[in-house]
């Protein structure tokens, strides 16, 4: 196995954003990896993730069957591996960037005004 | 500030998930949280993301000024928030499905045969 | 009001389009109208017109109060116009494209093979 | 042929619609035609459309070949296909809707001011 073959077994957000750093530099592909080009592949495989749900009713879509748990497992992973792509194109920290957001979102959404409510859901 | 209010400094996946249970227990909004909705909220995420770079010509989407990054930041923060709760929701181990989907990429797209390459790409 | 002012009530699809072109031409905004940019701009119009839906029980998605659907409205508007600019960008008459594709799926999805059931929507 | 069997050859949006509204009642598919399912289904399929100008460069992709152009062509054809039954169900008249739009969006972006300019296309 070559030095520049990339870790398949990722442990942590890091080792992952290397291996996909050795993925594409592999292959030559950082040349299409424009953040432009990442956020639309984001964008697709968000899609497609969505598409497993499409016509599925709301309460049974808790309940996939083995071969849809895979697939949608696949999907997950895609748009998983295309978010920490961009991120690490634009150079941000993912993990950080999650917990200023959820801090955001605590001051946005205080518990005693929001809780048990959809208004921030429907936003009407 | 009371036990039940999630950590808003995660430093894992599992933290991060972690808090984000927190955060919709709270608020009582796991109700809300179907995979369905939480595929839609996604994509919608992700679509927010990509219209940063809507207009931008490819080249300069790597060059974004304060502002910009600073936007973009956050709609790269709502995408992994929602992954990171559908993942939960559904049972997916987020880094060990990056992990299987990397050794699949592997051998679907050998490096002696795609580099340098764009075939992958357009499929065409 | 000048000649090159786009007629603002099309009547027809080839009226929309050529009040599209006028617009643009107007403004000088070919420029931006690639067909990459003006998919990008479709899917990101398709999400937006989506997050009304976002944490709306289904049943409930078919009404909407009077600010709902003036919002859903104009979302719908504006998946339209990028839909109609996009096809005339790419020579794609979209009537006669509809017709063919209603014509593939009638032959895709027989009437008394699928009737009243849903594993076209659910493909697993 | 039956005399419910949708027209396949609808050569206004009127006629399309109800070619549409037949599809689906033959079928018996009204009952997943709910508006955020039709909703998701549109968004999915832009999604697919922009698939194919993912990776290619903006300039290139106004020159699509044979196969392309016969790929792209349906994608756009479910798009518009989802938008006039959604549209239907939500009793917006396409046409209608269109015209105001161009009419706001007039107003918002004067000739004058935005001529030759991105920058309502950058917004930062």
């Amino acid at each position: 196995m070559s030095t520049n073959t990339p870790d398949p077994h990722p442990t942590s957000l890091e080792e992952l954003r290397n291996a996909l750093r050795g993925f594409a530099a592999a292959r030559d592909w950082d040349q299409f990896h424009s953040p432009k080009n990442l956020a639309i592949a984001l964008s697709v495989e968000a899609a497609e993730l969505l598409q497993h749900f499409q016509w599925t009713p709301e309460a049974e879509s808790t309940t996939l069957n083995r071969d849809q748990q895979a697939q949608v497992r696949e999907e997950v992973a895609d748009v998983f591996l295309y978010l920490v792509r961009l991120a690490d194109k634009l150079g941000i920290d993912l993990m950080s960037a999650a917990a200023d957001k959820i801090e955001l979102n605590s001051a946005k959404y205080p518990i005693e005004k929001v809780r048990g409510s959809s208004k921030k859901y429907t936003e009407y």
